[in-house]
C-alpha cells in the first residue's frame, strides 16, 4: 500500500476533535476505501492540555496556523478555524500556495474568497474540498458536483440553517415568541451568543452562494443574494400560516429565471404537505430540480461535531484517493459570470399581514391599492378582535391584523402597493411580508 | 485537453437512448467536469432504424454485445441490456476481462454475480460502476461508498421499487384493490406485463443486496434476504393502517443486529408522520442511519429513462475523471462474509389481521395463544359486522376481521402463536401479518 496521506488539522473544537477521533477509529476502513492510509501528523490549536478523546501525541503541535501550512509533514490541511478573513484565510492561501490540498468547512471564507481560492487550487493542481460547508453532514456538494453531472439544474432550495429551523419549529409547536425560542436555542448550544449571523440569514446566504455556483456553473456571487432573516416572524404569522395550510421555513433558493439567476434567503410559506414542511428542528434539507433526474431531496443533520466531521472525512478520503476535481465542478476560469435576476422582479405569491386601523374605508382603500398594482388577492383574513370600547358597529378604531394572500405577482408590485397603503395612513406599523412557495 | 473517453452503449431502450442524448447535449459541460471529453463511439442494439432523438451516425453499430466488448475503440462499456445471465453477463465479463471500464444499471446481475465481477474489475484495475442500479436517479451508491466513508452504518432502509409504491399509494388514496391498481400501473407503463419481479419484492431485494454490501462492507448475500411482496395487501389493511396512524410501504431494510446483519423486504407499517410515509407514487427514498452523520435521507425518482440516465452519466463522468474505486467501497477480497441474522429472530411490532369465527371463546382462545408465546398486545380492534342472521348476542358465527397490534416481539413467537391459533380452529383463513417499524 502507498505512503499515508499526511493530514494536519487547524482548529480542534467540536468538529476538529471529532475528525481526529473518527480518523483514528476508522483508520483501517478509510485506508481500504482510499487505497491509502491517512495519518494525522500535525494539529494547530490553542489549548494543548484539553482532553479531546483521542491520542494526539504523535502529531506535531503548532500554535500558528501558518506553521501548519508550511509543515513539510503535511500533505492535506483541514481548516476548521472559521471566519472569512484572518487566520483561516491566511492558512488556506498559504496551504494551497504551498501545493497542499485543503479541506474546509468554512462557508464564509468560500462565499467571500472562493473564486480566488479555487483559481489558486487549480493552478497548483490540488484539491480544495468543502463538503461540510454547505449543509453539514448532508452530501449536497458531492450530489451537485458529481451525481448530477449530466443534468441542467433549474432550481436548488433548502433549509440550510439548523438554528433558524429549530427556532421556527418551536415557535410553531409551542406558540412561543422568537426571543423565547432564541434564548432556548442559545442555552442548548444551537445558537451562538451573537446569533445575528444565523437568525438574520447570512449563514444561509453563504451556503446558498456555494450551492448556486455548483448548481449553475457560475462564479460565486454572494452580493447578489437577497437576504432576510427570521427575527421579525411572530407567533401570529405562524398561526395564520397553519390556518392557511402552510408552515414558515427560512429557505435559501437559487433558480434560473428569464432575467437571470435569482438568489434569495427569506422566511417562506411552504405547503404543510410538502417535504420541506416536514423538516423539523436542526435538520437541513436541500431539494434540487434538474432536467434529467427531476426532483432530488437530501435531508440530514446540518450541524453538530460528528455530522460535520463525517463530511470532512469524506473529503479527506477523496483527497487520499487522488480525486482532485475542479473546486466548483468546472474549472474556475470557466465559471460564467451569473446574470443577476433582481429581487424586484421576483415572481410568486405573497402573505401580507397588515395592522389596519379599524375604521370605515380602510379595507376598501387597501383593496384599491392592491388592484392598482395589478395584484389579485386569493384570500383576505380578518379576525376582528371585539373590544369593550368598540362602537355599536363593532369597530374600535384600534389596529387589527388583516392578512392578504396574493396570487402570483412581482416583488416590485407588492412594494409599490404597500408604499401607497402606508402613505394613505391605513396601517399602524410596517407590514409583514412573507413570500409563498407553492410547489 | 486529454483524449476522449470512448464510450460504447449496449442496449438502446429508454435509458440507453437517454444516455446518448444527454451525453451529446452536455458534451462541453461533461468535458469540463471530468477534465476530458467523452465520445460515444459504439452502440449495440437490435433495431438500427428507430429514431432515438440523437445522431448515432458516428458510432459503430454492433449486433453482438460481445463485439462491443471487444471493440478497440471503446474504453468504457455501458451495459443497459438487463437480466442476471445471458448477454448482459457475458458482455460485462468480456468487457472487464478486456480491461475496459463498465457502467451498468443491472441490479439483478450485480446481486447475483457482483462479487465475481468486482474481483475481476479490481484485478484489471478498471471501474465497475453501478449508481443507476440501486435507486435509479437517487445517488445512494455515491453516498454510501464515498460521502459516509467515516461512518459505521447501523441501518439502511428504503422504498426502492416505484411500481409497488405507486400501487400502494393508489390503493390507499382510492380504496382500490391490488389487482385494479396493478392493471392501471401496467397501462401507464409503471409495471411490466409480468409484474412478479416488482410486486413480489425481488427487485427491491436485488437493490437491497447491493446497498447492504456498500453500507456494511460485507460480501453481497442476496440469498439471505427475507422477501415478501405486496400482492396480498388488501384495502382493509390500508384502512386499518390509517386508523392506527400508519401507512403501508414496501420497504427493504438491512440492519446490524446482535445476531448479525438482517436483510428483509416486506410490506411495512410506518408511522404516518415519518418521512418514508410521505413518499408517494413512483418516488424512491433511502434512509441511512450511521454513527457520525446520524440519519440521512435521499429522496427522488427511482426509475424512468432520464433519471436513470442521470446516474449512468455520473458514473461515466467519474470514469472519465479516472476515479476508479473498489466496486463495493472496499476491495472485494476484503469484504467480510456477513453473519446472517435469521428472520426468525427479527424483533419488532406486528400487525396481525385474523379472520375469526364469531363465536364464544374465539377471542379468549386467541388471547391465550398470544400470551403463551409471550406476546403483549398493544391493541385489539374488532369492528363487528352485525348481520341479519345474527343470534340475539349479535354473533353470526361467520368470520369477522380482528386486528391485533403487538408490542415488540420476535418473528418466531408470532409464527408459533399463529400456528397454534390456526390449529385451534379459530380462524377461517391464513392470517395477514405486517411488520411495524416504529422509528
Amino acid at each position: 500500500m502507498r505512503e499515508p496521506l499526511r493530514v494536519g488539522i487547524a482548529g480542534l473544537g467540536t468538529v476538529g476533535a471529532s475528525v481526529a477521533r473518527l480518523m483514528a477509529r476508522n483508520a483501517d476502513g478509510l485506508a481500504m476505501r482510499a487505497g491509502r492510509p491517512m495519518a494525522l501528523t500535525a494539529v494547530c490549536a490553542r489549548d494543548r492540555g484539553r482532553d479531546r478523546g483521542v491520542d494526539l501525541s504523535r502529531a506535531a503541535w503548532h500554535a500558528d496556523p501558518l506553521a501548519l501550512a508550511r509543515d513539510p509533514n503535511v500533505d492535506c490541511v483541514v481548516e476548521l478555524i472559521g471566519g472569512e478573513e484572518g487566520p483561516a484565510r491566511a492558512l488556506v492561501e498559504a496551504a494551497l500556495g504551498a501545493g497542499k490540498h485543503v479541506v474546509t468547512a468554512n462557508k464564509a471564507l468560500l462565499a467571500r474568497h472562493g473564486m480566488a481560492l479555487a483559481r489558486l487550487a487549480e493552478e497548483r493542481g490540488v484539491a480544495l474540498a468543502f463538503e461540510a460547508s454547505a449543509a453539514g453532514g448532508v452530501p449536497v456538494v458531492k450530489a451537485l458536483r458529481e451525481a448530477l453531472s449530466g443534468n441542467r439544474v433549474a432550481r436548488v432550495s433548502g433549509i440550510l440553517n439548523g438554528t433558524c429551523n429549530y427556532i421556527l419549529t418551536r415557535m410553531e409547536a409551542e406558540g412561543l415568541s422568537f426571543a423565547e425560542c432564541l434564548a432556548d436555542a442559545q442555552r442548548l448550544g444551537y445558537a451562538e451568543a451573537d446569533p445575528t449571523f444565523d437568525v438574520e440569514g447570512f449563514d444561509t446566504a453563504h451556503k446558498l452562494a456555494i450551492l448556486t455556483s455548483l448548481a449553475f456553473g457560475v462564479a460565486l456571487d454572494p452580493d447578489a443574494i437577497y437576504v432576510e432573516g427570521i427575527s421579525k416572524i411572530t407567533p401570529l404569522d405562524l398561526r395564520m400560516a397553519a390556518e392557511l395550510g402552510y408552515r414558515i421555513k427560512l429557505l435559501g433558493v437559487a433558480e434560473r429565471t428569464p432575467t437571470g439567476i435569482e438568489q434569495r434567503v427569506h422566511p417562506t410559506m411552504v405547503p404543510r404537505t410538502s417535504s420541506l414542511a416536514q423538516v423539523m428542528g436542526v435538520t437541513n434539507a436541500v431539494t434540487i430540480d434538474a432536467d434529467a433526474v427531476g426532483e432530488l431531496s437530501l435531508i440530514g443533520p446540518g450541524a453538530g461535531g460528528d455530522a460535520t466531521a463525517s463530511a470532512v472525512i469524506a473529503d479527506i478520503c477523496d483527497v487520499a484517493a487522488d480525486v482532485v476535481r475542479p473546486t466548483f465542478g468546472i474549472p474556475a476560469d470557466r465559471l460564467a459570470a451569473p446574470e443577476r435576476a433582481p429581487m424586484q422582479r421576483h415572481e410568486g405569491g405573497y402573505y401580507i399581514r397588515l395592522s389596519v386601523f379599524d375604521r370605515p374605508g380602510s379595507a376598501a382603500g387597501i383593496a384599491t391599492r392592491m388592484a392598482q398594482a395589478d395584484i389579485s388577492l386569493e384570500s383576505i383574513i380578518q379576525h376582528r378582535a371585539r373590544t369593550a370600547d368598540a362602537d355599536p358597529s363593532g369597530r374600535s378604531g384600534a389596529p387589527v391584523p388583516v392578512v392578504l394572500i396574493t396570487y402570483a405577482t412581482t416583488e416590485a408590485a407588492i412594494r409599490e402597493a404597500l408604499a401607497r397603503i402606508d402613505a394613505d395612513g391605513h396601517v399602524a406599523e410596517p407590514p409583514q411580508v412573507i413570500r409563498i412557495e407553492r410547489e
